[in-house]
């Protein structure tokens, strides 16, 4: 997605990005450091502080993503399925420590980054007990969708090498392969049970972006990473300084717009109605 | 140990092994095909089974540790140990598809072979619930080990490569290692907790060896593996036939001889009394 990408202007080449090097000249590649830290997260601790709080929150979705996929595996109707939400719950603690290897190489701690997050989704949980097997397959692909999604699109706003590792995590779709698979195959012959999840569906979606909206309250540098004006690739220093760094007014309805896309688009490959 | 190897003698070469090569001797290497499983353990179906019925089990225990260690990663005082115990429990699921991948190799079907223990520590686990976080680390540390131990033990009996594998996951540490370290520095200055782990240290090894004792008793695959007749190092091939294929008449004493010995040993690592 590129709706946050203002095109390059003038006032982008006095920005915080590299000047056009004469020659490699006093400024050439200052960019970044060896560790791929750009200069622009390092010399601005407001916008390495809204990186690390994204990548403790994108790390935090692994671990619970972990506990569910434990817990699932635990209550699976057959071995195998147990065999395989056990190694997708492994899977998750490997894509979790990518993201807390990445806090680490920007010098921030990552067990406050992550454990500030430790309850995000407690109340989401709580709200939404599945009743089935198919309603907790529907809850993971859908509910924690919405909360990858979120995460992509505030990615945006990182440094290159940040935004990789968050984009290779959440890309990472196996799991959502797997519950594709059985919902597809349980709704296709149950006109009952798809009426039921996409209700379901419905509750799920409404619930997660009032996660969202609550993140977005509580934490203004996750809201400045998703305001359209932080998006843009090298923002003019006045503007940065002025806009960029303190929350904006609203919740940037233009997120919802594009969650609730993203969540059609999802449930529509269940031939479920969002 | 060698216990199970018969010395080559004339039937082996008639087994299913492949044909020695021309200028290797008639016996070399002949005991073993390409995936290194060994003719004897194919040309005997009893103890092809019996191999594959020691490897479901140990298969299975990473599999209740992971789900034990998610659990205590959930539940974790710290966000550290949440860390470190999601951690070891990926590593669980590592260990199991070790194991499930040397079933494979064998010929047998991995999730039937691991699915035959599915509830194999479920009584354990309800008459042994921990009612602290201490408990709970010492069950760990306890409790899986003897189960562990047993394993170790029957082992012995197995081909070379799967005993490789066997002993591989079974010497992974890490988890017992950050229990000792806990369970040691807060014991150190607390007598009461000290003696109230001492019981309940007794109560579990009581549990895990009643799980040892029904396991022999239902399984007579894994009695055979660990009957004395089949621990000799070199028995006559004779009495290997005679006695290695048939199930004992009663569970050896000496294993539990060693796996309380073993327990002991575990003990007093913590400082407690066994």
């Amino acid at each position: 997605m590129t709706t946050h990408e203002r095109p390059a202007g003038p006032d982008d080449v006095t920005g915080t990005a590299p000047a056009p090097a004469p020659g490699a000249g006093a400024d050439g590649d200052a960019g970044a450091d060896a560790r791929g830290v750009p200069a622009t997260v390092v010399a601005d601790p407001a916008r390495l502080a809204d990186t690390v709080e994204l990548l403790g929150l994108v790390a935090q979705l692994e671990q619970v993503a972990f506990a569910r996929l434990a817990a699932d595996s635990a209550v699976a109707p057959t071995t195998d399925q147990r065999l395989q939400l056990s190694r997708f719950a492994a899977a998750a603690i490997t894509r979790r420590d990518a993201v807390l290897a990445r806090i680490v190489e920007l010098g921030a701690d990552p067990v406050a980054a992550i454990g500030q997050f430790d309850h995000v989704l407690d109340d989401f949980d709580a709200r939404t007990q599945p009743s089935s097997w198919w309603e907790r397959l529907l809850k993971a692909y859908v509910g924690y969708g919405v909360a990858d999604d979120f995460c992509r699109l505030a990615a945006d706003a990182l440094d290159e090498e940040s935004r990789r590792v968050v984009l290779a995590v959440l890309d990472d779709a196996a799991h959502a392969e797997l519950a594709v698979a059985e919902l597809d195959a349980a709704g296709a012959d149950d006109g009952v049970l798809s009426a039921r999840l996409a209700l379901w569906g419905r509750r799920l979606v409404g619930e997660a972006l009032g996660v969202v909206q609550r993140l977005l309250v509580q934490r203004p540098g996750l809201a400045r990473l998703v305001a359209p004006s932080d998006a843009a690739p090298a923002p003019a220093v006045a503007d940065q300084q002025a806009s960029g760094v303190a929350a904006p007014a609203n919740p940037p309805t233009k997120v919802f717009g594009e969650l609730t896309a993203q969540h059609t688009r999802r449930m529509s490959r269940l031939g479920l109605t969002a």
